[in-house]
């Protein structure tokens, strides 16, 4: 079978979180959250996160960014974020559905990083306008970006500190968090809390759980009646340790941060090959598992019908040629990669 | 360890459950639906309830009783259902929210079931009043009951054929459906669209499943945009064979019919010895698997501090004592009955 | 043309509402209530109200519930009232709509108030159910209320005082405010804060007003961002100076209170003209400006062909009747109650 | 006092307007919009657009748009509309409030019109991201543009013809579109329903009104149920006639043709005075009767110093100064005209 590269959430569970799975199911457990399973993930996050965290499982991305923008939007806030962000194209609307009507307010970003004098422009133009514009409430990053770029650590504090001089708070969608992290080089606090991130959305399904994702609040006095917006949005699960439990075994730095290790490995290794490719041309810095690919037209077609699995990324437009996402996994074979950068090779020599 | 009647979403998957999902979790797979496993159980829904279904696998139960009644009810629609329907009492306003604002009028019923007579009432002063109410739209009945009760299909047919006649739309919230049905000794399709039900909350995960329901509709014309609805939800699984595997498991005779013998059996043997316990009272048909009994005050205490497991139903109030509620499960074991009605006769007694 | 008793909304506005709608219509003015009529109105109503107030106009009295409801109350949260209070019944769900969701508890009373006991007992049931009940939130009061009495500001504090050791708001649903301050014979401030009210849907276009109805915190902290809401619900007219200079020439002691003491001078009139009616039974004390009243069927339709408007009561239900609802209004004249009076009495010899 | 171009709205209500309103005021009517006026309303509606129409009097037109869009996009709908719209800017988010979180995508056009090419670049994007995806629902058009210009009808035509190609709705925002018919030198139904457009924001209230918008469908089976859309967003007047008296003395030629014709001959008027000032720069064709002119800093401080009233235009953003908007009303005499013109000649000479 040809290599997969469409995106990471076709992989399945990784090994130790099915472990974790077949040994949460032993016996009765309260039920909600009241079980045993959840109160050690809720230890092991304060841990992770060196910092008293509230932490709340979930099981979509999309449920995990939408709930926790609605802890920080008025109906009538405005959130600030990338113009083509999962939250703003991917999520069907989930966002102002969860906040009751809070606008998102889409910035250029070539390479998916909003910047500080964007904001501040924004800011002065909802002041102008007064009771007739949403009122500015939050800010949403992805980290890692739609580009597969990372912010910086000093990038996120230059945000976190002018969402504080206004007030809003500093929401990060992190579905590939663990990739950016490994990126960065440093600790989960200084990657998010300790740079001016007031909520995580922490993924885990796109790199090795099952269907699990969490909302982090730094600051547990900001979840407060968060439990009863995860409850009427259908997020509580009656048997939840099975959602814990999975959390459990992925926050494990032999989970999560090996899984992702490699993962950003075979995209830096497909990048790295693909830029020898004549005709190809890697568009943005390769930080985390994604790699964004301009081939001519044909090339692609050749790549598509040798069976090779990835997306043409419509927001992409350019005369030149096409744009290709390539998402590797935690479960990427080298193989696939070689494989992959061989065809273009022989393609675009064709 | 004491007797665990608390509830029936204590327990652990069952076997065949979790090996499906063993199953299931090898190599990748289309995300969002476009799997195999998916797809057979399209097939297999269809199968079992004799018609064509469009059915849309969630995680909770809360998630799809919303869904569905979002699908049925326009923001400005009635919704008519029990006063104390679980989608009134225990789902913090999801309804409310999924439907963007529909209001749920709740009908008294002793015995947890509603009557065409008071729909009719209630239509002939929404008539009345016009513009300023709310529009009827539709009808959610609990099967089986909040009270352990089961409508039979002569009442859920009069219930339908008041409902089709003044347009309406019935919903079925089949938390324990298949306790229902087992009890109605009938097929799928007669316990369902053939006695009038449009669109069906079928429950898994209190029956053997981890965490899956599904919503089914019987006319897949009405399920037109129900995946968007899913999707803004966050309740689209990325990697949904993981949930389509668990209900593919479950709906096998011998996986959720057997499962819910069983725990019938054991609230009628529950029942049948508590009848002969002096002070006790049992409050209603028990005809699927929870039972309600009144005790005196100190008897309940006494069980209590037994270390058995039950709810005190807040909803009951009398003054010769309370009411508590006690669940079976596919996996109660036959002793914990018997220590049950042995502990009630040893404090009745006393 | 025979009498109108169909409701105090039929009525023209009066004659100095309409004055001063002329006078402020006088060239050009700031809009959105910068302008002078609006701080008037401001000023005018902290010294009616005695204290520092938020006072917002709107267009109808449903806006100025839901609107005032949803500054109040989570989309989680509860919202108790009686159980055929206008919020629930004749509004079409607004309530829902506005506050995203919010749940409406009723609470049965048969007189139109509800109890400190009942809302002890709704308290205690949230508790038990924890984050799947919706959250205590708020307690809506009409005055005078759905059936034409007035609570006693000792039967307010008492709710209020009980509202505030559980942390709800007050809100008083005052479309027929006048009419009860009248009876009450105090202070608007001794009829609202100083009885532990909130905030105060403060009714104008049911006295004499063309369309002016105001939302009036009383604590102007509560108010924070109420601006926006009112906004995006569509309710902040450019030409604000209209609705304020209504509300403006309303709030005269001449104006709001000569009215209402007409319209309930009426009303006594009228019940107890009908108390000296065989077969007539008047329902409530009559202390505002409503009068419900029960008469046999016959009688009923015999006034109907006689031409006088009123509603026959469809949350009334006896055997022995029909009840009717009569309504008069600032400028119901004597002869029509007399009118009607006759009329009773002669069908009901009949 | 200096010349006010800050806004239409400043203004008064026209003398037909306000005697209508006193010539309503005279005895009881039926309310809620079963009187007489109204009903004579929907009459002129039908004979002046030339066909069956359903008409809707409400107060602002943020509720006009708002409430004809949730009545054209499901929540999980996408709204097509100029980057700069009104109702992109300027309403706090009542269209996400209204339509439950439809996400209205806005579109760049230096002169405020979007055109076919886009909407078919975004039915694109919208088709490959599918489920994920809002789902294409409707196109919002404002009549006259935000910058003061008109769509031709074969421009409104061409969108027209995509939207129904696809199955969307468009919606006409005629805050100005008196404004725009008599720029256009049309029919009302050449310019709306004939050129493409389902449904229109009809305002009045700039252009002489007191506070009367309408929204018009040009086929009464797409207004199915709005009466309680209208009623549950507090927009339906208990004393409705004095919506209709508005909106129907209005809706005649010598009124809202003539009071149009007039504000559109004082924007040429300013248009073309400026245009012969050094430094300034009109910036669109003058369409309707907004004036968009650039100025360097210091002309546009003296100008305000000199007491001259209107915007900075925050959209607007140039190196070679500042752009101010003026807006010339039904009764903007000559002579502020004259005087804007001359102040500026003197201050850019300076």
């Amino acid at each position: 079978m040809a290599a997969n590269f469409g995106s990471d959430n076709v992989t399945p569970a990784c090994e130790p979180v099915m472990q974790a799975l077949l040994e949460a199911n032993r016996g009765t457990a309260a039920s909600y959250g009241a079980d045993d399973i959840t109160a050690r993930l809720q230890v092991r996050a304060a841990e992770l996160f060196e910092t008293e965290v509230a932490i709340f499982p979930v099981t979509t991305g999309t449920a995990a960014n939408s709930l926790a923008l609605s802890q920080i939007a008025a109906p009538f806030g405005a959130i600030y974020c990338y113009e083509a962000a999962h939250i703003v194209t991917d999520e069907c609307g989930a966002p102002e559905f969860f906040t009751g009507g809070a606008k998102l307010i889409g910035l250029p970003a070539a390479d998916g990083k909003i910047r500080p004098e964007q904001l501040t422009h924004e800011f002065g133009f909802a002041d102008e306008m007064g009771v007739h514009h949403v009122k500015p409430a939050a800010i949403s990053l992805t980290q890692a970006t739609e580009w597969g770029t990372v912010y910086g650590n000093e990038e996120l504090s230059a945000i976190g500190a002018l969402a504080r001089r206004r007030g809003l708070k500093v929401h990060m969608d992190g579905a590939r968090f663990a990739n950016a992290l490994v990126h960065l080089k440093c600790s989960p606090a200084e990657a998010t809390w300790k740079s001016g991130i007031d909520v995580l959305s922490l993924g885990a399904t796109k790199n090795g759980a099952l269907c699990a994702e969490a909302v982090v609040f730094f600051e547990p006095g900001l979840a407060a009646d968060f439990e009863r917006r995860r409850k009427r949005a259908g997020h509580l699960w009656s048997k939840l340790r099975f959602l814990s439990a999975q959390l459990l075994a992925y926050l494990d730095e032999e989970v999560w941060l090996k899984n992702a290790r490699h993962a950003n490995a075979m995209a830096a290794a497909l990048s790295m090959g693909l830029r020898e490719v004549p005709g190809a041309r890697v568009l943005h810095p390769v930080e985390a598992n994604e790699v964004f690919v301009e081939f001519p037209e044909k090339t692609v077609a050749a790549l598509e019908s040798a069976g090779f699995k990835f997306y043409r990324w419509p927001l992409y437009v350019s005369r030149s040629g096409v744009a290709i996402r390539l998402v590797t996994s935690y479960m990427t074979p080298k193989s696939d990669v070689e494989a992959f950068i061989a065809a273009a090779q022989r393609w675009s020599a064709a």
